[in-house]
């Protein structure tokens, strides 16, 4: 995941100068001057104030302060001391404003002011005699007299399950069900894996858990699984399983209830360690290989053909063309702009979205990520994720200057709370302009018809081009949840290595798009196409009387109980978002289009009991439902651990209400059908294991927009008209400017996530 | 469409220089040094000889002259001389060695001489008694007491009517059933439609044809249609379209059939006349709009934020990483290489495409384009254009650098022989490197398993990946055929001017990719996955004793009749191309998948008489054939006017052959489903209209090749245990590598295709 930013600093306005007084020279000439230094200048967002802004550490800090006080009657016992029978925080996060309220601020950011900023606090009740989690709204925000603190019920309706609760500390918790492991029968995992395992730095062994832990939070158990611990530990699964029941809040009643090993079941650990004993056990007949350096990402092989050299960087020899207003997380680019926000379940969300004075999206936000094994051994067969439990916001690593991102890249922080402190991660999000290799449009004919328009986009998680098109892009890579191979295995994936196997799994991932075309009053519009046999009165006998082609036909859905959508077999159409009472020149109501991209698919698997309920959003390509306040996301972190009893529903959202002129939101999935081969070895890579959509104006404007671009070309006369070469119009843009750039600064990576 | 390369100049070996001397240095240290000039070095094919360059002008000048030798009986006039019933030169072009033959040289370039090279001729033969059009080989060559020509029946077997023969002189041709208009004809015209067309330069009204002009040959008819003549004529059309019969070779006999005005049909000139003059005739309700800039390209509408600046341009500091053998037209980049090849109808071809020192690919090729329209009027209802019989390679213009391409692209010349002389267009093709933007692998974990690989490719029309993925993309710009606007129009597609409309359309494009796969001797095996339930030992009554998961079933095809294929549903699978007989480490067989991209499409309309079997490839998204020298290519220029009696029939491929360990063809279709938008004006954007596939290892290799790269990262040890920063590796390839770099010339655009 690539996330966003910009240093502040004040950087002259560049359209003030003359290109042409920069204008390329050879060496041995006047010597060139030294490029603009490549920091993005200052924005100019349409109200100073982010609506959607993370809390500050000390906001975050005063918040924590007040629910600890006396008069709160929480009982709380600090994170970093607590056990699971006490009251902790889990959360302290921005609760976005209602859009009423955000849009009225907005609209007039000068006479209305910002609505009042409000934390959702979530809180482990592990106390109470029937512990639970419960969210809660703190506000308003910053602490004062008129601060309250009240039940979060809108959106769940209910306490939420313990059993279904994220991490205050995986390890510590994890960590506590190994006490159930005699010496005996780590000797015997010692002596089974020719390994170490006594929790120390020498190991040699460790272990992950599956998931999910629960289906309607009546009890909490967990598949644990073992690999070798050497990089890339996750392609080296062994074949040891132990399932454990780690329900309630008592860690001294958490048993272990089954051990598999090399495919034998045993229903205790006597049982496994009296089959060790006795031979009895039967073994692998492969063994694994003592040289694991394959799955770490050393560079092996031959050096390919001038890959001593470094590619190709680009340079925005003029400067950067995009804004940045750092405090406020605001970036504008060519007619786009957008405040960030960034939250602990999903990380980067856009808000208020406007191209070209209008807004065209409120919220762009990914709602939640499932990924779906499938094999035969506990871990592959059970595994059903949905990342939002782990946090993807708060999991968010620096990106790695230079490689993750382009040079040029402008780096954004985000900051997040954890238990455990509030974390801010300086290089979080990247973003940069990038001259795509191909013009956006271009057509060779007569002078005025032939020329071409550069095909410049602005890149970070979310793509922008010049026509108003929003591409939403996902690229996996990294390592592979493996499988210990067998070939009774291969059914459910590939030998990638001695005894290491990638297992097929789907991944799917949500987005809501909550578009305002032309205001908030829209409609969905289904068209298709489909074969005709027509007549006309000037069919001949030499072709016949009928003709085969295409038609049309245009549809609104009007209401939700049509709305759970695939694509169209073959794509023959598409759905839109448009606006009836808006139309453009030529009378077409104003619209914007899903135009799907790579890999448009859903889930493969419908009515696996680990996803019963609780993503039911994975089963199509896309929905639509009336936008809600009470209905933020397709999703919760608790949805993980919960199939049976999700604290959301998406199926509940479509409620029979109309979709006629309403606020509309599209929730679309991107994903990849993942069947591993050798290649996914050492990490998938990026350039297959990609998923997108594009959002494309549709009869939204008159023509298309790119026509204003000055970075283009236009033929103007023909060579016989202006002795021998074409006469063009460049708009005054040098596409030769040419100047000194600065030498990218030299790699350098350190850890900057902070805990306050 | 955009092809390739470099001017010939020997470049010093950049990989003897070492990178640090020349590390980027501050303005007010040491000035920099000048970057090297950004030529591509030289390269070294693997023979010296390009078994399919395309003939040069002085090739084909001898042959021309040899054939018309009064010895070869062909009572032979030159084209720009002839009348339709002459004798003439079609094409002179290169006739591609057997694939056995090519093999045996390639396999041993020393000791084995390539196989002689010969020329296909085709001739239209329009003073025989039964004109026909017939091809011949020529050969060897060069020119000698050897040669032979001899008819060249191996592909169609027949020869051609003469009723779909190509253009001598389109203008001529066409220019002639003008001789059916009447002065009052004309004068008629230009009342109804405020306009001048008198075959002058003052016209403001031009013609324009249909197509297929025949079924089977027995005829030959065009519809033709009118437009205004301005700056994107396209989008002009009005609303009068005339029949003629064009059969045969004497223009005399030539008839105009109907006339179509304003829906209205007329039977002959004199029904229309009088219907104009008896005040009959209804004329459209709304007039055309006087200013017809909107469909010029000319720049519109406010300038964006900065964009007086020019965008970024990539530069490759320490010289470009491709090498190219101009004279031979052979390219390669990162262990990849390959010939090029160009032909009149299709353009750029790629042989013998290797990666990694071994032949992956034998020829890719693009093989026809069809765009099939829809509508009410005569020109949207029966159009249904094959492009093959146009000359997509000898209609490739200059491109226009620095927009069609980036700066640092290296520009190829492509000779096409056409009747009135050969064309050589000097930036007929574009390569350079990309930087993707997103690293090919990534992962953040522990030190050795951290690191990214840049995201590097080499692009041309084709796409290259340091993966050995090979990408195929086709984007679409320019004009619409855009129909007249009229409210009956609206099942057909969409207004977007007055009275223009945009109107529904498919394109789908097909490609040859003859891959070898360890060898000749591969097989086709079909992936899907499914839905099952699934009982183990282990399964516990708290989630219930089975699962639903996903499997995987694996199918050789072994017979060429069950080789019309779609995509799965949900794209639950793939096909792929393996060698059983050649195994990877783990014992899987080495091959190459197709993994579908953007727009995965076939055509929508099937049945129509227009396309009857004449584009069969087009029904599906894909097929797969055994490879024969027989049956080169998909389709014909001819086949665009035999639609009920093509010259290759697609389906005759498919004769229930072994398809086990044989050598294979794998013919891919691209395209789109255009439902215009008023956003298709004046041009076709690319980032939406476009459409890909990808050729990707599956299991081809033990591991992901890209590990060998040294432009990639590696996080090698903690913080904690190296001073507070991530120690790393970078391979000793400099990121920040900083000079001066050249100014990219000025826009230039001459018109560089030359006749010979």
């Amino acid at each position: 995941m690539r996330h966003i930013l910009a240093p502040l600093v004040l950087v002259p306005l560049l359209l003030s100068f003359s290109p042409k007084s920069f204008y390329g020279v050879k060496s041995d000439a006047v010597p060139l001057q030294q490029c603009k230094s490549p920091l993005a200048q200052d924005a100019s967002p349409p109200s100073p104030v982010n609506l959607w802004a993370s809390l500050t550490t000390s906001e975050t800090s005063s918040i924590q302060a007040w629910l600890g006080a006396p008069e709160r009657q929480l009982n709380l016992t600090p994170a970093a001391e607590s056990t699971l029978s006490d009251n902790t925080i889990f959360l302290i996060e921005s609760y976005y404003p209602s859009k009423a309220d955000a849009l009225a601020h907005l609209s007039s950011p000068n006479t209305v002011s910002p609505p009042d900023r409000f934390a959702r606090v979530t809180i482990h009740h592990g106390g109470d005699s029937e512990p639970s989690i419960k969210d809660y709204l703190v506000g308003p925000l910053p602490i004062s007299e008129q601060t309250t603190m009240a039940p979060l019920t809108d959106i769940y309706r209910r306490d939420l399950p313990y059993n279904a609760r994220g991490f205050i500390s995986i390890v510590n918790e994890l960590g506590a069900v190994f006490q159930q492991f005699t010496p005996e029968l780590v000797a015997a995992i010692e002596d089974l894996f020719n390994a170490t395992f006594q929790g120390g730095v020498n190991d040699t062994l460790t272990a992950g858990g599956g998931g999910p832990f629960s289906f309607d939070g009546s009890f909490r158990r967990v598949w644990v699984f073992w690999k070798r611990l050497v990089p890339g530990s996750w392609l080296h699964p062994i074949s040891f399983f132990n399932y454990f029941d780690i329900s309630g809040t008592d860690p001294s009643q958490w048993r272990l209830l089954k051990i598999v090993y090399n495919n034998q079941l045993f229903n205790s650990s006597d049982d496994f360690l009296h089959a060790y004993r006795n031979g009895t056990l039967e073994r692998p007949t492969v063994s694994d290989p003592s040289d694991a350096s394959w799955s770490s990402r050393k560079r092996v092989g031959s050096v390919r053909d001038l890959d001593d050299l470094p590619g190709p960087r680009s340079v925005s020899f003029a400067g950067l063309r995009f804004r940045v207003d750092r405090d406020r997380q605001y970036v504008s680019w060519m007619g786009w702009g957008m405040y960030l926000g960034f939250d602990r379940d999903m990380g980067l969300s856009l808000w208020d979205i406007r191209f070209k004075d209008e807004r065209l999206i409120y919220q762009l936000a990914p709602q939640e990520a499932v990924t779906q094994y499938s094999g035969t051994d506990p871990m592959q067969t059970t595994s059903a994720y949905l990342d939002r439990f782990f946090g993807m916001g708060s999991d968010v690593r620096d990106l790695l200057p230079g490689y993750d991102c382009p040079q040029e890249s402008v780096y954004l922080p985000a900051t997040t709370y954890t238990p455990l402190g509030s974390v801010t991660v300086e290089k979080a999000i990247c973003i940069f302009e990038q001259d795509t290799g191909k013009p956006i449009t271009r057509h060779m004919g007569d002078p005025q018809e032939s020329g071409a328009i550069k095909g410049y986009v602005l890149v970070f998680d979310y793509t922008f081009h010049f026509d108003g098109t929003i591409e939403v892009r996902v690229s996996a890579s990294g390592y592979l949840q493996g499988g210990y191979w067998q070939p009774q295995n291969d059914a459910y994936g590939c030998k990638i290595h001695n005894v290491s196997m990638g297992t097929v799994h789907d991944h799917i991932m949500n987005f809501k798009v909550d578009l305002d075309i032309a205001g908030q009053e829209n409609s969905l519009l289904e068209t298709t196409t489909a074969q005709e046999e027509i007549t006309l009165p000037w069919f001949d006998d030499d072709w016949g009387q009928t003709v085969v082609q295409q038609k049309i036909t245009r549809k609104f859905i009007s209401n939700e109980s049509d709305v759970l959508l695939m694509y169209p077999p073959n794509f023959q159409g598409h759905y839109s978002i448009v606006n009836q009472d808006a139309k453009n020149a030529w009378e077409n109501p104003r619209g914007y289009v899903l135009h799907p991209g790579a890999s448009p698919i859903h889930n493969t698997v419908v009515g696996s009991k680990r996803l019963l309920e609780n993503a039911n959003w994975a089963r199509y390509n896309l929905a639509v439902s009336r936008r809600k306040d009470t209905e933020p996301s397709s999703s919760t972190m608790w949805n993980a651990n919960l199939p049976g009893s999700p604290a959301v529903n998406f199926h509940d959202f479509f409620d029979g209400e109309s979709l006629v002129q309403e606020d509309l939101v599209m929730w679309i999935n991107v994903g990849m059908h993942h069947l591993p081969t050798a290649e996914d070895s050492p990490n998938t890579k990026t350039n297959i294991a990609t998923s997108s959509f594009l959002l494309t104006p549709l009869n939204y404007f008159d023509y298309d927009v790119t026509m204003e671009s000055k970075n283009a070309i236009l033929l103007t006369t023909t060579p016989e008209q202006q002795g021998g070469a074409y006469g063009f119009d460049d708009f005054g843009v040098n596409q030769s400017f040419n100047c000194i750039p600065e030498a990218p600064p030299p790699f350098e990576y350190s850890p900057s996530a902070t805990f306050d």
